[in-house]
């Protein structure tokens, strides 16, 4: 397939072998894996999972749930505070799947023990100080108070404590990643200790990609939730959670304007391409990475990715600032690679993805 | 319709207010008006300009082109330099339509005289500083060599220069707009007396925003190519270039977490939803306003929008800071209303409208 404008490009052996090490990672540790596919969004993709032994899921809506649950996934939970506006769907998908959602609130427990008839498996979540969302693991209170409720609704079944260390993608460099993780996981471990022998059967769910890389002690952690890991990208990679050849997804990006005078190229590529997630290199906001292997204004004390960064990104134009040599070889018309510096984010904006041997592979689309 | 996932919601009846004073603008500065659909991107909406009279517009892409003809526009000018891998598709269009392209490099104009037969008009595009694409307006020898290389072609048609007065948007407040887009005018001026006399028929092209509100002299501009204000958005109000009144889109979303000790409300509503663009309030990195017009915390010395700031996106979620009160009085499971930071890139993001009435209103779709 001849690529002709910005296009989503998947390495799928790059991704695959992604896939392999987070399993081999999880049953190191013995937790359960339960991939996110918000990352991906793809019933083709979720099937490299499915050939490896994965049989569970989360996403990040009950429309990606009902899109995975037509797709043959029947394990699935959606790891964000339950939308009551929804109700239907949660009840409609309760009955074709093994369902999860999450509580963070009394009122939304309520609301659940009077809506829900069929079988529901409800995660209290919890907030390991990410203050996103979850109850703050020190308010066993409130914990307690929804606990009480879920166990007077015979419908209700409670599952566990979910978090998320989102933390982690805050760290400036991998090494805080371990500390912070680490302490996310003992606050977790408080909770299953204090609540274990009451609820035997709860489960402690967790996971992101970035304590993948760096924790060094998993244990207590019944199921591994990570999602970025099958593609990485710029801002994992500046971490140095992944390596350079671990990047499996790129944007492929027609060159529409060359400017020696200013050292630009500028890309058929914009926001509406890559998104507008930035990270920082040297003092600097980026919106992604040209990547050369030649050659590089990058790479100086600290290592870097070969290539040039995007300094500018509108809505279909990107900018791109690299070397006078580099620019002297491109031509108008060719097609650069761009390493997007949030991959979830990136492919949530296109309708499917395009491996390197020109095979079409469809993905959910939100906001249909 | 009952909303029960976020939602791009567009107040018809400001939308259409905002069209008629935009070529009230227009007609009184004798300029032609070529309106930017890449902002809105829906047929329907197209309709309410022709409805007023408009023929021509523009667009950010030849899909967007493509997609605008096949509803039934005849007159379509992509403006973003020439993208030379959809060859075909320029010629299609053009076959089909009165396109317009731009250039700006030799080797892009070298490239259609030898592979266009068929009437292509072509803008030499202008960087008038903003420096993204086009010719810097004092590198006449390159617009020199560019002309006599379109002269040659009897294919391509000369139509005149475009620019787009970019660094309008990076103003920090309304004042300074005027004599920044005032020193763009002249520089196209310049460029105007140097080639009308050999090219009796070239226009002039420019437009943006938040010219049309500040400045104050349109003279000698043949076409007007203004985009966002049919929506205006958190990012125009914040430079005072519309009055909150203006503001016809918003996203709608649920509330799903509440968190009194943080004063912060959980939406169902994230990057996915609004997009990563951010604009500055009070030092701090935004990313939304929910309007709320009873109360703020937003107004201080310096006059503001009613409501709260969203202050973290991730994928699915966003993070408002509200004030007790008001966190006191919403539920989970209610709907609250988010202007977003830029329009353009939050309706991208949709398949489709919903205006206030409910009524569906269908639109393009970047990266189908």
């Amino acid at each position: 397939m001849m690529i002709k404008k910005p296009s989503l490009i998947i390495n799928q052996e790059i991704a695959k072998e992604n896939i392999r090490k987070m399993i081999s990672l999880t049953k190191q540790w013995d937790m359960d894996f339960r991939p996110h596919f918000k990352t991906h969004q793809s019933a083709k993709i979720a099937n490299w999972f499915k050939a490896e032994g994965v049989n569970k899921c989360a996403v990040s809506s009950l429309s990606m749930a009902s899109y995975f649950a037509a797709n043959g996934w029947t394990d699935i939970s959606v790891a964000i505070p339950v939308n009551l506006l929804e109700i239907e769907d949660v009840r409609r998908l309760s009955k074709l799947v093994k369902l999860y959602i999450c509580v963070d609130h009394q009122d939304s427990c309520e609301f659940l023990s009077k809506n829900i008839q069929e079988s529901l498996n409800v995660f209290i979540e919890i907030d390991t100080t990410y203050a996103r969302s979850g109850i703050n693991y020190l308010h066993t209170k409130k914990t307690d108070h929804l606990l009480k409720i879920l166990e007077a609704a015979p419908s209700l079944q409670f599952t566990g404590f979910l978090s998320h260390s989102g933390q982690t993608y805050q760290a400036k460099t991998g090494k805080e990643i371990a500390p912070i993780f680490e302490e996310t996981r003992q606050q977790m471990m408080i909770l299953k200790e204090k609540y274990l022998e009451n609820h035997p059967q709860m489960i402690i769910s967790m996971g992101d990609t970035p304590a993948s890389t760096f924790a060094n002690d998993f244990r207590g952690i019944d199921e591994w939730r990570p999602g970025n890991f099958i593609f990485y990208d710029l801002m994992q990679y500046t971490q140095g959670i992944c390596k350079q050849e671990e990047i499996a997804l790129i944007v492929r990006c027609p060159v529409i304007g060359i400017y020696l005078e200013r050292k630009e190229l500028v890309i058929y590529g914009g926001g509406i391409h890559l998104s507008k997630e930035s990270t920082y290199y040297q003092g600097s906001e980026i919106f992604g990475w040209l990547k050369n292997m030649e050659e590089s204004i990058g790479v100086g004390q600290e290592e870097y990715l070969n290539g040039f960064p995007v300094i500018s990104l509108s809505q279909e134009h990107g900018i791109i600032a690299a070397s006078e040599e580099f620019l002297s070889q491109i031509k108008i018309g060719d097609l650069v690679d761009i390493i997007p510096v949030h991959s979830c984010m990136t492919a949530d904006l296109y309708a499917a993805y395009l491996s390197e041997n020109g095979q079409l592979i469809k993905k959910f689309r939100s906001n249909s």
